[in-house]
């Protein structure tokens, strides 16, 4: 029998956070260690008895650690990865948090350099798998089909376009060898003139408790192609970060992707 | 047999005025007496022939008019019912000018006291049921159920949203009894925060050769509606302008609706 | 205070069944009096400590019921109403079972003449919105629109087409003020020859475990109208049978609808 | 300058065929030879003035042909092949007639022997690419995921599904490694029961003027993928037609397909 992975989850008390741990108790090939979370929560008992950690006490529960999943935000992972570089060397980090600046995305980098790190905006095969097809499908179609990218998610959402539409528009990009920031286009409103060659529009629809949708619309003159995603279980993106974190459990130190976990 | 209703077209040379004019010459219930359009193609022959007038020289023409079909632009309106508000009293307009502002809409109250005026975002059957549709899901459903309006048109196309689209949105404010203004917004980016009840959203996406697509989403917690209009032939705009003009001859002064020709 | 209406739920152990039960502990509106269900499980307790009879020892707790609740199956309802038409009289009946026969729809006939009997394929708002919807659609646009309904279900769904989609097909053909019988067609397949005017065509998915969502296609030569509902949460279901029930309660004997409890 | 590609034009008067002149009158790059129809239509002038004549008298235009473009019927083609596979010997085929039965398969296969031949059911890009991508879905999906394929045709098209659906449900199966024939299922009525796993199901959509829609669901338990195509000119068609023309001339003996023309 093999030992199961030391899973540290941070941000455990977030949606995302309480169901990862939902599907880690149930799952022998792993081992729940521990969850951090905001100052006002440690000591407490998280999700299904987990002891709770504020962030000045994690250096003894990381040091028992394999994978640390982090679902929690920018600043909390920011100090996470500040104060903890050395502790997290030969660890690895399976990271969910969206909405990093560059200063994040630097950060994890540097810790890259000592860990195995691992960031998606959406860890589902089905939107790891989209956004392969969606560089295919730029590629090959060229800048001659429009991309327009509408995606939806619940009223409590704060940030738009979402990560993984984000993501998808970097496919786009990837495919036709450009830029995303040079070509975004976040809605429109008043007189925008004749649509730009090359332009990616975003469109962000918030409504109801819906999970996830994106869809990437080609369209040509005579001719369109739309490739879309549904999430219909929000389980979905807790399944996908605990595949990763088994994938992860060991590997060198570095920059990893859902691409690779999935072989796509 | 009945004597045709004489028609005289206002924006003869643009894309709509056109159609229009293709459809008139095969329907003997119609008579083409001209085309108006800008001064620079005055004096030429329009599509079939159509003897083209400038502003300046239209007195002649509109005296032997029934109905004025006109798709031109908000300023060419403006212009022709500063100019001929006597010759146009008793007679009727139906105006398809999308993107008029606030004072182009009183110019044409003025005109309604002595003529039989209807305006319209969208002539066709489908658009003007859907609008119906619209309003009595919204009047049901409440604004615990979010409504995002989508729609998708050619890449020339330089305003947004559509008239269409916000003529579906007045459809909603209708169904709430509330006013489409202080609800209205249109896209989302940055970190707009948790979306605000009531809101009625708009995206506006543009691509390819698209003639028209509508969407109104209402999203609740655990169903949706969606409401959907697909355009897939112009002259579909150009037959209910027509099923417009014959309706609207030698009617009353007044505002007239598509709704009501249709009898929604 | 008012007193709580009183239920007995028939199919209590199904999937719907416990769904309506786990509503009803949390609204003070109702008392759930008992369940009942097939004689290998009565006797046990059922969902949240639910005392479960089997139709056999039905009466006494019939005779404590305000309402019933029956998502069961066709041959158990058909025997509730045989062995019990005269302790059912006085009180109301809400049947959310689908796939009766014609003799299964003229035993709530019967019973109708002395209880308050509704009987509906979707208690959502939603759908019976759409239907109504779809209807007007249906009078307006006329036979020279295509209607094909779409609806897809999980792949454990045994029949097809959907009760609800026949329900909307019911809400077509009376639109047409035609039969549906004469103009319903499941699918196609080889070589059906060109589309008869008026048909109305039937398409069922299945898969994954998707809980329902059903599209009316209206297809013109120039414009498409699409009239779509998706549900997401079964929950939706159990409730709109709640609020069936709470409208119900203490009504004439007679046939009932959920348009008529919805106020559509 | 080069010398254009002498093109021989087989269902010349038939929808597609006119399609196909109409493109052709107006490209330096081909030069139309000739056109072949039924026996009743030889002798008179086709599309654009095009001489038409009938099988018994093909020999002499088919000696001064480059490719020959066939969008005629099973039957027509297959009398074509049988009476003048010598006289095909050396030059190209570019197929797009559909509903081909084994026989008219096998005689392509005979052709190809000394012709160089690519028979495809869409000659769009966008369906090709859409086909190699729900390929590689479909593949990596697994069988896990249920597949359903939705398409929409006007009401005119006689067989269901289309050959366009029947190519993609074949991506599906290349993509699993299984036989489409073991796995088609066309529409379901009544009680079909319980979906089998591996099941590829088809729905044939027919109304108004609809040009051709496809969609390929791919529906797990908690997300999923769809892959949509959507033509809005039947010259598209026609354009890939002469791009696989073009393409084809010249080449070796032997079977091709449009994905080898677009480089997918």
């Amino acid at each position: 029998m093999t030992t199961p992975t030391r899973i540290l989850l941070c941000g455990a008390t977030g949606r995302m956070g309480r169901t990862v741990a939902d599907l880690l108790a149930g799952d022998s090939a792993f081992q729940l260690v521990g969850g951090l979370d905001r100052d006002e929560v440690a000591g407490r008992e998280g999700p299904g008895g987990l002891p709770l950690a504020s962030l000045a006490d994690a250096a003894e529960v990381l040091a028992e650690t394999d994978v640390v999943i982090d679902f929690s935000a920018p600043a909390f992972l920011s100090r996470l990865l500040d104060q903890y570089g050395d502790v997290l060397a030969g660890r690895a980090l399976v990271v969910g948090t969206t909405g990093l600046d560059a200063a994040g995305e630097a950060a994890l980098d540097r810790v890259a350099a000592r860990s195995a790190v691992l960031r998606a905006a959406n860890f589902s095969v089905g939107v790891n798998l989209l956004a392969a097809l969606v560089e295919q499908a730029a590629a090959v179609l060229g800048p001659e089909f429009d991309v327009e990218i509408v995606e939806a998610h619940h009223r409590r959402k704060e940030d738009a376009p979402s990560g993984t539409a984000l993501a998808l528009g970097e496919a786009v990009a990837a495919g036709r060898q450009v830029s995303l920031e040079d070509t975004r286009r976040d809605g429109r409103s008043g007189r925008p003139g004749k649509r730009p060659e090359g332009e990616i529009g975003f469109h962000a629809l918030r409504g109801g408790d819906v999970i996830g949708e994106h869809t990437v619309h080609f369209i040509g003159d005579m001719e369109r192609i739309e490739l879309t995603h549904k999430a219909a279980d929000r389980r979905l993106f807790a399944a996908g970060a605990l595949r990763a974190a088994a994938w992860m459990a060991g590997r060198e130190p570095g920059r990893y992707s859902m691409r690779e976990v999935l072989g796509l």
